[in-house]
């Protein structure tokens, strides 16, 4: 188990100012990454940031945490986190597709339903896309990686040192892949997984559903970790 | 953790001579139950159950392991483990819907789709169904539940006690979810994991893409766990 950081990252954050979107930046700066809170208002976004930064202080090696306008945010990282509801996600990915070309994305993007039944998947491109291919396909010069979608708000921003759990990465280059692999470690303490081409994010995107399922069953804030790698 | 068995079942496997239903079958008889391996032909049954009956010997509180045609097996059981390949799965549960009437049902089938990009999830019904789900429509009169979709044929043919991974299942009653959490104890030492409702066997089912994917890249053969529930 590594926990090292090899490489410090500049990362935006859209939908900073969410539970998700603010639990994974908090991971990130812990970790020694300096992250970009984006918001629509740059105010929210700061306020937040503040926040984060708040719990950072006296950590060492943490990296940084401000926040921005989304536009502001994307151009001063290498590396975005789409974190944002799946509602109204592809009006914002296409109106940032210009500032996110040669970028590498990262989607953690749940596109979920919820009716009495509990939650489930949304079916998207009548069951042959998922939030991170249309992210692909609206901005076609970014990277766009899949990754993070399992992790609990509440666990990131908890007090626990990591996350017992595993980040399961999917996407069409080696290159991208590795800086969500990378990121990973900050929030596992371990490297994300490998899980092959972006299109099975098709399953990593409603599988949520049956962590929220199994949370509601159990009173619990479950998560997923991938058996039979030994270390890698 | 308990290994205890509190229900022998009678278990009937429909494919019980492929490698998952094999595997499936020796577990649950290893553990206490009573299991047919059910084929188009009886011999080709009568031949596998042989090889599982084997294993057994000197197995303290090992159930029993027997071959018979489909109809037979089904007749003869409390439990049907459905363990058959997609392609021709509808015809087969069609044609045996009258015997599944009264019957829990635990469908592991896995609707996959393999490309020179891998493995990936066949699209069913739009997205809006699954193997199990047809199933259930094809053979109203039984409880039909997911499980088991995500379990190594490798592993449970192996030699380990137990496999370090959990099992999920998705149904509409708590009665069939129950037969299927209860059988599950025989393969990871502990009981299974209440996923939700029928419909997430569209996430359940795809998601061995990710782990095939997972075992191509890592030469392993994984499986997952759920984290945070403690003792469930």
């Amino acid at each position: 188990m590594t926990t090292e950081t090899t490489t410090r990252y500049t990362v935006a954050v859209i939908g900073g100012t969410g539970p998700q979107g603010k639990g994974l930046g908090y991971r990130f700066a812990r970790h020694g990454h300096d992250v970009v809170l984006g918001s629509r208002a740059a105010e929210k976004a700061e306020s937040v940031a503040a926040e984060v930064t708040e719990r950072l202080a006296g950590v060492d090696g943490a990296g940084s945490a401000r926040g921005a306008a989304n536009g502001d945010a994307i151009a001063a990282a290498d590396v975005v986190l789409l974190a944002v509801p799946y509602d109204g996600h592809d009006d914002l990915v296409a109106s940032l597709a210009g500032a996110l070309a040669g970028k590498t994305v990262v989607s953690c993007v749940n596109p979920l339903a919820f009716d009495k039944r509990g939650a489930h998947g949304q079916v998207i491109d009548g069951g042959e896309g998922s939030a991170a291919e249309s992210a692909a396909r609206l901005a076609p010069e970014a990277t766009v990686v899949g990754a993070f979608h399992n992790v609990s708000a509440v666990g990131l921003w908890g007090e626990d040192a990591f996350l017992d759990e595993d980040v399961i990465v999917v996407g069409d280059t080696a290159e991208g892949k590795q800086v969500a692999i990378d990121l990973a470690a900050s929030v596992t303490g371990r490297p994300g997984i490998d899980g092959g081409k972006l299109r099975l994010a098709r399953v990593l995107e409603p599988f949520t559903a049956v962590l929220i399922s199994i949370n509601r069953k159990y009173k619990a804030h479950s998560g997923i970790r991938v058996t039979g790698l030994g270390e890698h």
